[in-house]
């Protein structure tokens, strides 16, 4: 039989990843309230927003208020997305636990998404990451396009290896490797955890999932048995593709979790509690989310 | 690295499983048109109706006219539902190449969909695939809630493995286990496999499972890495939940096809014009399907 860990920790990262990638504006009031209902959920991380210029990213543009208005559970850890110096220092003030940084695997994609080349980002991500850490803060480092690039096709597990050096060299506790374009088949998966988990063990990586294609739970599985038990989700799967307006976004932690509470694999989350947060935001947002233990639950008769 | 089969067969169910969940008529000329073009797809087997009485099946009261009219493609095998005798004669007088016989492994289940107990079911089905046999025809058997029934809940292997003996004794040539309810995770999967599969070599076995959680796609990786390479699925993932009548339904052949094909297995299936007939029938129900690489596929920029 399957050899699973015994225990998953999820970051929920809906209001941040999720929102982000969502055309409609919600309210101040209403994201409060949302990220409050997940603190109650028993989830021990929650990225709450991001501090990267409104100009880019106009749904989080009220990160600040956010970060200083919700209610802090002592039990969750809340971080925020940092793009550098100034987006850190909005952070602190704000109010985080954890920063995480964010860069590309792939060149073109970075470009597209950063401005930057890979070789220029490292600089501005080694001084957030020092910054970070002389603050006190522990730091994520998020790596995307770790499977393919939607401009480069596939990306090798050497490019991911080698960037995942880098900010391992500048101090990130953990990587967390996005399949950003939710494009993963398993066996994707098996080539990149060989590599890395030949470098890295296994509790400072982190898997992102977008289910894009619907591969975001075989993905997972595949992960847990190269012993990974660090998942990013979105609840009701939140966010979408910027390469495909009608798409899914990530991995829906309602799935998740139907997966590993399934599995007998404890995560200290209560479905019912991200039932209820899931429904809460899909009433703001006015759509039907993609997650289909949501979908499930929400019509079962 | 994980071993997993070369070649993969789909049997495509949507014109029979799909349809007959879903609650919009569809025309016969278009039930027609949209076969033919499944026929073209490369797909070596479709299901293409139910020689069920119409009164419990509307949705497919033109199983005749259909099985008369669709221009069959010799490198496919066709074939159809039948309750009992009366029906198979009716599926043999429209033209099929190969019979599915059903029943539950769940006597509630059993019950509730047949109106006849597990044991009174035994001699109807015994009689049609005797029948079936003579005229030349293999025959299927279709097990449902092999995993979960939605009145009794968990469903022993054993109790899956006493209806296959049945079956097998009868003469059915394989036998389709279905997770019905689309509640099954993947160490439900190990189970029933390292017990059926005790008893009973791999190609006598398909598997069935529908999307209603999102654990589809993870349960066919986990039944080829038990060397299943037999599955039924549905364009589109059309079909539904008839407990929750927003879920999604069969899994979709697109997801399949997405996962088989990007861990370089063969099925011989062109996943173009999958899309093509996904795309037709999509809008002749004039809504989604719950196929997220056909959501995808869909809104691509």
């Amino acid at each position: 039989m399957m050899n699973l860990p015994k225990y998953v920790q999820i970051k929920e990262v809906g209001p941040r990843d999720g929102l982000q990638n969502e055309k409609s504006w919600i309210d101040t009031a209403d994201k409060i309230a949302w990220i409050n209902m997940l603190s109650e959920s028993g989830v021990e991380e929650i990225e709450y927003s991001s501090f990267v210029n409104p100009k880019w990213i106009p749904a989080l543009a009220d990160a600040r208020e956010v970060g200083q208005k919700i209610k802090r559970n002592p039990n969750v850890s809340y971080s925020a997305l940092v793009p550098n110096v100034k987006g850190l220092d909005f952070a602190l003030e704000a109010g985080i636990d954890r920063a995480s940084v964010f860069m590309s695997a792939s060149e073109s994609h970075n470009i597209n998404n950063i401005n930057k080349s890979i070789a220029d980002t490292y600089p501005v991500l080694k001084r957030v990451i020092e910054e970070a850490k002389r603050s006190g803060k522990p730091v994520t480092g998020y790596v995307s396009t770790v499977f393919d690039c939607p401009h480069e096709g596939r990306i090798a597990p050497s490019e991911v290896l080698r960037v995942c050096e880098k900010l391992f060299e500048f101090g990130v506790d953990d990587i967390s490797l996005g399949d950003t374009i939710g494009s993963a088949v398993p066996s994707q998966v098996e080539q990149l955890l060989e590599t890395v988990l030949h470098h890295y063990p296994q509790e400072k990586i982190i898997m992102h999932f977008h289910d894009t294609r619907g591969m975001a739970i075989a993905n997972i599985m595949t992960s847990m048995q190269y012993g990974i038990n660090r998942f990013d989700s979105s609840i009701g799967g939140l966010g979408g593709c910027p390469y495909a307006p009608g798409a899914a976004g990530n991995v829906a932690t309602n799935d998740v979790l139907y997966l590993l509470h399934g599995l007998g694999i404890h995560t200290g989350i209560n479905e019912q509690k991200i039932q209820e947060a899931s429904l809460f935001i899909q009433g703001k947002l006015g759509k039907a989310l993609p997650s289909k233990s949501l979908a499930y639950l929400a019509s079962a008769i």
